[in-house]
């Protein structure tokens, strides 16, 4: 199954030229941790949580006069739509981070995949496999 | 095995009484995302990354001026140290929260785990069964 099934799809994400203040409204708007930082649809960078505390607040900048493309992580960690999602959660671990963009041959962001998104996943396939099981139990299990 | 083998301990901490911009101080020293918030030694609440951007830059608070206790999540979510890892993890799934700090019967802070601790944990255990099974395999395996 392709990435894009499992990730935040259509991406939460401002321009370059959006203020941190604005930034933090989209993403207590969508209720996420991090948003793509664009200009015309290319990926320039992401912006999460950890920057706003680290690269905002602990600097002591303002949230209406500082620009996203100021304080952004950038380039930042992307991954393709085939990649799968077992690679992604550990290249994830690996690199401490909790949000891979995903893009298009061409840079051009397609979806946000956070840990959370891999892991509720996760946690389907194995209540899937289990609910199989059971069936198999059930119904045509050894003895059955 | 315990969670406390797990957490983080010493537990990042602060005082109620600390400013936002010294809990933030104390997050980035310590590498982590969240802090937990004491008076006495007794838990009060947490402050985590995701309060920095919805309580202060969202809200417009002033990290200097702000006390912690202010903003901070009360009560937090927390949990004994003898709590399996699995159930640790979906329930910090289920609450939608990465930090968990656990509390003796006393609400005595001993130790905060991260969702981070527990899957490097689980990675650890499953690298750990997969080198057995290729021991089982190499060495004792059917037709061994």
């Amino acid at each position: 199954m392709g990435l894009l099934k499992i990730a935040h799809v259509p991406p939460a994400a401002v321009e370059t030229s959006a203020t941190v203040l604005e930034a933090v409204q989209v993403m207590a708007e969508e209720g996420v941790g991090a948003v793509a930082v664009v200009e015309n649809g290319q990926l320039r960078g992401i912006f999460t949580e950890r920057d706003v505390m680290l690269r905002v607040v602990l600097r002591e900048r303002r949230p209406r006069e500082t620009r996203v493309g100021d304080v952004m992580t950038s380039p930042a960690h992307t991954t393709p739509r085939d990649t799968p999602a077992e690679d992604a959660l550990s290249f994830m671990l690996e690199h401490h981070i909790r949000h891979l963009p995903i893009v298009d041959g061409e840079g051009k962001l397609l979806a946000t995949l956070s840990i959370r998104n891999l892991l509720e996943h996760m946690v389907e396939d194995l209540q899937r496999e289990l609910h199989s099981l059971d069936q198999y139990l059930l119904n045509d299990g050894p003895g059955g």
